[in-house]
């Protein structure tokens, strides 16, 4: 396998090299750390590089995996052990600045590691640094105004999609084999389906927050972004807190890439109201695909998604305003924000407690519509396209669809954000390509705690359609 | 016993009295309908009496009860059977009108019964009507613009505090044994300690609030209120939501009069900053009580109550005025409401959701603070006097206390909001009489889900401090 090869294998093919001492920890750490230095001042993914941490742990890692059998030293630690991974730069890491994309936080070098962090350290992932995203998680293309903007690695000139953007565009230019990211509308979902990759917003608490910045705290999730669902699933399998959710070896099952018994939902609301031919065309293809692989398709009604987009603002800016003022951020440093964010921050400041309540209460009712919906359809998965557009170009405010204008941020966030309402687990996949050749990803939902049936049903489409290779840079 | 002594007797004696034959629950039904009758027009108790279902509640018992033991029918449901008891107007009760003190549920009449009421019945309860209350439970004086006043039994100028108004001065006037009252600021405790009877909120949550008409979800507790620490046991014991709390039988344990090993906890903080004289020394008398019981007095800091009146205040003045909005009575109905009540109804329109979360943080860290300090001063009960002063004349508005003005509702509160907002259990017990021969509440407050604690503590000391008699009407 050459460089390049090597730069995309999966997870698992990486591991067997490993295990067959074909290669090493150390050496594909240099490899991966010679490809960031190469392309990371195109793609800026990483604001921060440990590129001598990293070296240092994948010694370790390969010290422990390469000792010979029966010697001190020697451990396996799974799947995840001396592959090297990034961080979104919101979650804590221990020595290493994590600054949230954020000039207030430019200098803050956290004391302790996220959990999540712990976790992946634990399983001997090598943490090789902390990527780019936009300000504070709060927005979705990762233009930031601090630390530069991020590139999609399919088109320089255009976004990867956010917050969690610069983790997205590392992970699809091979400049890592997986990234920590969080998602609180869609910030781990939509950068995935803009550069072609899997995102995964798991259940509600089955990651734990612990060491992450917010952002609006009963909407956050923390997740993986990886090059394939299996990749993803040994990620989540490393950080999902086991404590709360008994969760079963995703990786030690065997999946079929049959769907016959599957029925997926289609939500007859909101999701195809807005839509770009692009987006339209390669999610029916995918459909066909979907049926083609032997599931069935059935429609759903959930009249509630109407209301997600104002529920999902209030709850958000309301929740992300108060973390401020009370992290002593908004309004003492208020001139240290970018303008998009600081706007935002001050919308916060005017949502009125009870239409706070009335969001909440709204969600309520969403969860359960949603519930009642799926059950009565006998669906345990719904199934939309991720974004309604690809990924706009870099500044872009406005874009145009059925001959109107709309803020990109809301088109960029309408498909994601009920997901987050809902609690419930939610993961983007590659589904093909616009005419122009930009990634069109596809949204899975599932029920709580239906991480296992998602992840199934990704494997199994992904499966029957491998992805066609990276960008090329 | 004559009918007097019967209409003040314990749950206990009562019992007794029906297992010997000397007394059956339908003579003992008819006795305090009578007393009702003769007494609810100088009161103004009970909003509704429902004599005729009350009668055939207590026929049923009775047959249940007299049944010769093998006779079928025969059935024993424990310590409540055949006790007739009131509800505080905003609890649910099936086929009878519920108006929480109300124009708007003026002819409100539920189809169903609250889950306290479901487990009353099942315990043999006898339910003699709705008690009168602050409209919408939504005040401290029971001072109603659509029922009436009701009235003080010790003095019929002075309020009986609120909001379950109507439930303490039926009990405390013998008009029924026990009631039950909610309490999102001191409802149940305020009107205990301003009648001379005991009130007890437990832990938030160990009481289902199902069907009962909120104030403040995050604060609503559903309690008893009774005449002796073992009464408000047995009633707590038949509504405790036993699923959620492992609650052990109170009523057949033995306690002892001594408190040698308790510790009880003294807060420096607040407490003790606005208090009249007559309270201080009726309290400070009781503290002498305590120490020659047994019991250590130790000081306890706890900074932040000094902002538990800002933080409660913020979170019910929002979640109140959010039901309302979503029950869709305001503003749909303002011009129904009483004066004070849609006042605040409209503060709460003005509340952000940026102040509302900061005192939901607020809560957190001192309900931290709280235990920590407990943790320190190894106490499981703090002891306060349960309101700063005795009670109002009926119209009252401001109080004054160390020579200056107060606002009559905030003196009400300060002392008993604390226990909400920690979500603790808290009890009043009557520990005297000012010299003008109004009584005097002492507060206690556990530890959450510290029940079995604090009734201990209250037990022992009522033992040794019999009630002196109820009031002369």
């Amino acid at each position: 396998m050459n460089d390049a090869g090597l730069a995309f294998a999966s997870i698992e093919e990486v591991g067997k090299l490993f295990r067959k001492r074909k290669l090493s920890p150390v050496e594909l750490t240099k490899l991966i750390l010679a490809r960031i230095e190469q392309l990371n001042p195109k793609l800026n993914a990483y604001i921060t590089v440990a590129a001598e941490l990293a070296l240092a742990q994948a010694k370790k890692a390969e010290s422990e995996l390469f000792t010979p059998r029966g010697r001190k030293g020697l451990r396996d630690r799974g799947p995840l052990h001396g592959i090297p991974i990034s961080l979104k730069d919101n979650i804590y890491s221990k020595g290493i600045r994590t600054t949230a994309g954020s000039k207030i936080l430019n200098d803050f070098i956290p004391q302790h590691d996220a959990q999540v962090v712990v976790l992946l350290r634990e399983a001997g992932a090598v943490l090789l640094g902390k990527a780019n995203m936009h300000e504070f998680a709060y927005g979705v293309t990762s233009n930031n105004p601090h630390f530069g903007p991020v590139r999609n690695p399919w088109d320089l000139a255009r976004v990867p999609g956010g917050s969690s953007g610069g983790s997205a565009a590392a992970v699809a230019a091979g400049l890592c084999y997986a990234s920590i990211g969080t998602d609180t509308g869609g910030s781990i979902r939509i950068p995935a389906s803009l550069c072609g990759i899997v995102g995964f917003k798991p259940t509600r608490g089955h990651v734990s927050d612990s060491g992450v910045i917010p952002l609006s705290p009963t909407l956050d999730c923390t997740g993986p972004l990886a090059r394939s669902t299996r990749d993803a699933a040994v990620v989540f399998e490393a950080i999902a807190q086991t404590h709360s959710f008994p969760f079963g070896s995703w990786s030690a099952r065997k999946y079929s890439t049959e769907l016959r018994k599957s029925r997926l939902g289609l939500p007859k609301e909101m999701f195809f109201d807005l839509l770009s031919d692009d987006i339209r065309n390669v999610f029916d293809a995918a459909l066909r695909d979907f049926r083609k692989l032997g599931a069935t398709i059935r429609k759903v009604s959930i009249p509630l998604l109407h209301e997600t987009e104002e529920h999902g603002n209030q709850i958000a800016w309301a929740e992300a305003t108060h973390y401020h003022q009370q992290a002593g951020h908004f309004p003492r440093c208020a001139a240290d924000y970018g303008e998009d964010v600081r706007a935002r921050l001050e919308m916060g400041t005017n949502v009125l407690a009870t239409s706070y309540l009335q969001s909440v209460y709204l969600r309520t009712l969403f969860i359960q519509q949603l519930r009642f919906a799926m059950d009565e359809a006998g669906v345990n998965v719904l199934v939309v396209p991720t974004t309604p557009i690809s990924s706009p170009v870099i500044g872009e405010e406005t874009t145009v669809l059925a001959r109107e204008q709309h803020p990109t941020r809301a088109l960029l966030l309408r498909n994601s954000r009920p997901a987050n309402l809902a609690g419930i687990p939610a993961l983007s996949i590659p589904c093909g390509f616009t005419p122009s050749g930009l990634p069109v990803g596809l949204q899975l939902m599932g029920r709580h705690a239906g991480e296992q049936t998602l992840l199934r049903i990704a494997h199994a489409y992904e499966r029957a359609h491998p992805r066609p290779g990276g960008p090329s840079l």
